[in-house]
């Protein structure tokens, strides 16, 4: 059996809808990595009383780890590592190394500020620097120091990770906190698991579930692999989870999803398409452009958004008038005339015109009705058009109507089109 | 006191982070919108063991509304309504009247399969339609109904409202779950709250909490405004709730913001800078064009995602290599190796050129150094300019070093930019 473990994540803003929750799904991820069930995420406020609520019910349930995100900070309102240290039964004490150790992060900060009260910078310093007993310090990556605070001897109770709100801060502590012997001690004996990711396109939920229905009349020991599948703007997510005896079922698994969904499945690494198509371009050294009506933008920001992206992005136009497809990508307008503004006809000639007025290696093309309004009988809301294509004239190209309202239109538009491109770098066929 | 709330929200793939959560940030939008006030969100698997686990303690927590959402499907795993039922100690039954309607429901759905086993299909429907002796139905709005489970009489325990997991669904169903005899009847007596917003640009929560310090000597009443700051995208946004007798102290806070801080209050009725450009851009009747580099994309991207902006989007050039500054906006190479592709001279030179190659009325232009790379001493990471012009050359520009990482940066940057088009349609100057 796995360790199990339950995230608190604190902060009135997150519970109020204000600011998405980013460090709940990111522990999420690393707690399956190192094969620890995760039984719950609870989102709280910053009461004390509200979060002491949370470790009790988590406590009950028999967890092993809780990690903590959130009031940690220097002001009234952060207590967190009061909470959890009473809810240890752990007393607190001023830990002077510390105090010395954050004052010197605080003091360059604060030089650029005048007429500061001093007497107060001190008070903040000396509560981040007051801890439980007994507990590990992790960092500080910002000016507040993470914990890892153990249960007192003889009481069965979760350890406690405790980290700062802010996603970079806790991001990096998280190696420091699972490096301590508290945490390791706290999911010791438990079991390892390797874990796999496989993406395709183009296939339903139930394909895979009929896969593995056929699996299992030949592939021994299936039945001990974790399998869950998600569908994600429009691509489909199969995670596999095991433990490591179970590897030749993984191997057999594997086999057969090659060998029945081949052109589907893009990627058995992990690595999503952008990273495939970003590594394509890098590899062969050539820029891409983009030409887009319908996606407004944003797969011009998706290509260009990865830190390096100016090595190969050249840029984009969004051509959302016909006007401006005729006068920044040179689509001749009796083209549009004869086919209208989505069709696949002037996706093609939105690439060659990126390709051209850009002076890029290649180029990718979208043109399609997002909605909610323009749709019509023969070219309904969701009807999209995409062309990818070389300097050289070479071109994949690919036409379809996307269900769904705007916003997961353009989303599942942006999607598309970058697995058309990932096409045409590899030579392949246009994804089905 | 308000009545409390709390949310539980089902799913092994949201659990696990591979899915984003939508409903716990909308529903907590929702209940604050009623005055209800949330205690906790809680996120946990599948497990019947686990959702019964968070009603359990939700209930310990004395709160008098528990909202679910999601495991209302057809399958085996889907099993929130048999909890439910069980937690609030109501027999199920079979609701023949509910049977007909979801089976009615189903049928064309299934027409456009093939060799489905009829049996199963009925199954599934009985499963959907057997639900809790006295519960409200809600829908269904997808094959699943939604429920409001009040607590068997005399039992202190909150009232159970169930609610699918898809987020169209969910939604559509909340305004039913509302209306119910058992929904009002949970939240009775309790106080009915006032909500507004204030937006404000280029100032510190600090400022904020000076000015409710300076409020504190001459509005009466100022204490029973709650009042809650929350850093979003370079915007400050400012949450006032307070029960009707308090509305005197609201109006005397908005005189005393306007007071010290008008040009920095961009909106006092709740509108966003993307509503406000949206609805100012139709009443002009005006077209906008955008001349992007480091936003990449983002900024049209923001401007066309609205249903009906191709009524006042005209289009875009992302111009990430200075070629395609030239040859798409018309900038003199020249201007460009006087000042550099990031200086006020060629964001303004983009935004003439956009105005010119796109036809617009209007145009915004945003360059910048989004980093990670790219930073000199004069010019560092996160250095941006922005311009935003009329066809008839009046002009609004800006520039600035945003502090964060890249995707920070260019988050910022594309707000940023949407305030300056902002002030360039009012005629006001750049914000601060």
């Amino acid at each position: 059996m796995s360790a199990r473990a339950g995230i608190v994540v604190t902060g009135t803003e997150v519970l109020a809808g204000r600011v998405p929750d980013r460090n709940g799904p990111w522990l999420a991820d690393r707690l399956s990595e190192l094969g620890i069930e995760l039984a719950h995420i609870a989102i709280c406020g910053d009461r004390p009383a509200d979060v002491a609520a949370q470790l009790r019910f988590l406590a009950s349930e028999g967890v092993d780890l809780v990690v903590t995100s959130g009031g940690l900070g220097p002001t009234a309102d952060d207590l967190t590592a009061e909470v959890v240290g009473r809810f240890q039964g752990r007393d607190s004490f001023l830990d002077e190394e510390l105090e010395r150790r954050i004052a010197a992060i605080v003091e360059p900060l604060l030089k650029r500020w005048r007429g500061l009260d001093q007497a107060a910078i001190e008070a903040s310093t000396r509560k981040q620097a007051t801890i439980p007993v007994g507990a590990d310090v992790l960092g500080p990556a910002g000016t507040a120091p993470g914990l890892v605070v153990p249960p007192v001897d003889g009481h069965r109770r979760p350890t406690l990770v405790v980290l700062p709100g802010p996603p970079r801060e806790l991001q990096s502590l998280w190696p420091e906190a699972v490096a301590t012997e508290a945490f390791r001690a706290a999911v010791a004996g438990r079991s390892r698991y390797e874990h796999r990711t496989l993406r395709l396109i183009g296939i339903p939920e139930s394909e895979i579930a009929e896969t593995l229905r056929v699996g299992e009349a030949h592939i021994d020991r299936l039945g001990e692999l974790e399998v869950t599948t998600c569908l994600r703007r429009g691509e489909l997510e199969v995670g596999v989870r095991y433990e490591p005896p179970a590897q030749a079922a993984w191997e057999g698994l594997l086999d057969l999803v090659r060998e029945r969904h081949g052109p589907q499945l893009f990627s058995d690494d992990g690595a999503t398409v952008d990273e495939q198509v970003a590594a394509l371009l890098r590899e062969s050294q050539a820029t891409v452009a983009v030409a887009e009506s319908c996606t407004g933008g944003e797969l011009a920001g998706r290509l260009s958004g990865p830190a390096g992206a100016s090595a190969y992005f050249a840029g984009g136009v969004v051509a959302y008038a016909d006007e401006a497809k005729a006068s920044l990508l040179a689509v001749d307008p009796a083209l549009i005339a004869r086919h209208g503004a989505v069709s696949p006809q002037v996706a093609s000639a939105m690439a060659a015109g990126a390709v051209g007025r850009l002076g890029a290696d290649a180029a990718v093309a979208v043109t399609g009705i997002a909605g909610p309004g323009g749709g019509t009988e023969e070219k309904p809301v969701g009807y999209v058009c995409f062309a990818a294509r070389l300097a050289d004239g070479r071109e994949v190209a690919r036409d379809l109507v996307i269900p769904g309202e705007r916003a997961e239109v353009r989303d599942r538009s942006t999607t598309l089109a970058m697995h058309v491109l990932r096409a045409l770098l590899l030579g392949e066929p246009a994804p089905t």
